[in-house]
């Protein structure tokens, strides 16, 4: 559990893509940002206050998160240097990267000499145990998708959004770097060792009251072949009352596999319905996310009305044109 | 790569059951087997020559491979006395325990100081890459389950075992420790972090000869919520041409789950079929292999026929009546 709230590292940033972590956390819990730190020649910008590290523990900030990619693979001497002063003024520090904050034989040595925490969202820091598929009480909604990155993540952020504005119990449940840095705590799925991927969505989604959900945000998908292992542990790990499927329509192929192309929503849906029922007999597809953000307004409006025509339940781009008609569809189950 | 030939470590095994890897080598690759270590109160016996360490040095041994399962977690100070003398007579040392040798800080520092090889084969010990889905030369066939513990390592040992007889090109592929242990090397997949065990299996089932069968060990069941994850993986990182789908007829319900009941093998057939088709679209299912180990001679016979009738395929319990149908559906595609 990272505590909150954030101050957000920017860093050096060479455009606002490079800091889609901050992005998100500025997008879903702008709560948990008091400000932003920018470096010399930060082209990234959250529109969020610009602080000093003495700024914002002033502000209540407990953890410097870093909100954007490093590049080359290393972190900088430049970034070092803010980072071990951030630990000097008492904050913890939160990454994502893939070079971890522990393999860094200064700011273990600085973290440790303050009495700080680093945390690595990329590596599990949980002994996740072996799935026993226990039906456990609550409700589950589990986003699935034709390919990688194609906004399960953004939907069920969305929809827990719209689920809390309305009253109902939900929590978003972040199985990925980008997801657990937003919330502060997760699974990163993708590094958790085979035997236990199962068992660590049971444990990310316990137990709850009978009329909560549980919003899990999914992982690659059922026809990538890289990953539909991931994403069949949290079919099962997920024990999911529904299922929303997610599509982006104008990708030519799957993700990072050019030789393979998308599945139909019709497969995916049948596919991941099937496999859902062995742990959930009672499991539903509610209905279907499309990420439009490649076309413009008639095109999606009409591609939506088509999907909704060809398959008979709701479909909307969460992001664009709100999630309501998908949490209508939860809240009717 | 565990050097071959091995002395079979039996310990003070309580009876042949907790032997169950030594008995796997004995089986399969009696040639990689010079003679049995056991200790006094031993219950075990692979009917091999009884040796000492020094014996089966002369005999040409290169490693010592515990073939028994450890009581209570830990290596007992009498296992661990035999183990520090094998280092010392030149022996490498194969373990599938879950207490690895080289958390053993006596093993480590003896193996260091003989310049001997410590083999936990529970952990893997190469980077694997995330899968690519690229098409590779040369067929593959994969056993799948409709439950963990079906024989499904059995069927694949038996297959290649006839494949070899008859002249084929095939190569027995492991994904579990026995596998290693008996084959000398092969992928821990259930160890393996999740967004590497598609990459895993492409690495263990390379391009080959157009007319060379990898015969790849299964594991788990897509039905098995614990362990679809891994089942999947292998499923598309495999790309199988070929599938067998394994059974057991008497299990009650899915193996340490009880609420859970088995699949049909008509389930099983099509739901791994079209997953298999995602990697592959020619893959086929060419027939079932039954364990009939608690079923007598007529009723294990009238299960086989009742299977090849309703399903229109071969099937056969390859441990007990050969694996001839199933090599003969191989060699028919």
């Amino acid at each position: 559990m990272i505590e909150t709230p954030y101050l957000l590292f920017l860093g050096d940033a060479p455009d606002g893509l490079a800091a889609k972590v901050a992005q998100g956390i500025k997008d879903w819990r702008p709560k948990n940002a008091v400000g932003q730190f920018r470096m010399e020649g930060c082209k990234a910008d959250m529109r969020l206050p610009d602080m000093t590290l003495e700024e914002a523990r002033a502000a209540g900030a407990k953890t410097l998160v870093i909100g954007v990619a490093n590049r080359g693979g290393i972190i900088s001497a430049a970034w070092k240097k803010v980072l071990v002063q951030a630990l000097e003024e008492g904050f913890d520090l939160a990454s994502g990267l893939h070079n971890l904050l522990r393999d860094e034989p200064d700011l273990v040595a600085v973290a440790k000499a303050t009495g700080r925490q680093l945390h690595d969202v990329r590596v599990p820091s949980v002994q996740y145990p072996i799935a026993n598929g226990v039906k456990r009480s609550g409700k589950r909604c589990l986003a699935v998708g034709t390919d990688c990155s194609v906004g399960k993540m953004y939907t069920a952020l969305c929809m827990d959004r719209e689920m809390k504005a309305r009253g109902m119990k939900s929590s978003f449940r972040a199985t990925g770097q980008t997801g657990i840095l937003i919330t502060g705590d997760g699974v990163p799925l993708d590094a958790v060792i085979a035997d236990f991927m199962a068992g660590s969505v049971e444990w990310l989604t316990p137990d709850n009251d009978a009329d909560h959900w549980d919003m899990i945000e999914g992982q690659g998908s059922l026809f990538h072949v890289s990953y539909s292992g991931v994403t069949m542990a949290l079919i099962h790990g997920g024990q999911p009352d529904a299922l929303v499927v997610c599509h982006e329509p104008t990708r030519e192929h799957m993700r990072g596999l050019p030789g393979y192309k998308l599945p139909s929503l019709e497969q995916v849906r049948d596919m991941a319905l099937q496999l859902a029922k062995v742990a959930n007999p009672a499991c539903q597809v509610i209905g279907y996310a499309i990420n439009t953000q490649h076309m413009g307004d008639d095109e999606a409006q009409a591609y939506l009305a088509d999907v909704e025509t060809r398959l008979g339940l709701p479909a909307t781009d969460p992001y664009r044109y709100g999630s309501d008609k998908l949490v209508d569809a939860l809240a009717a189950l």
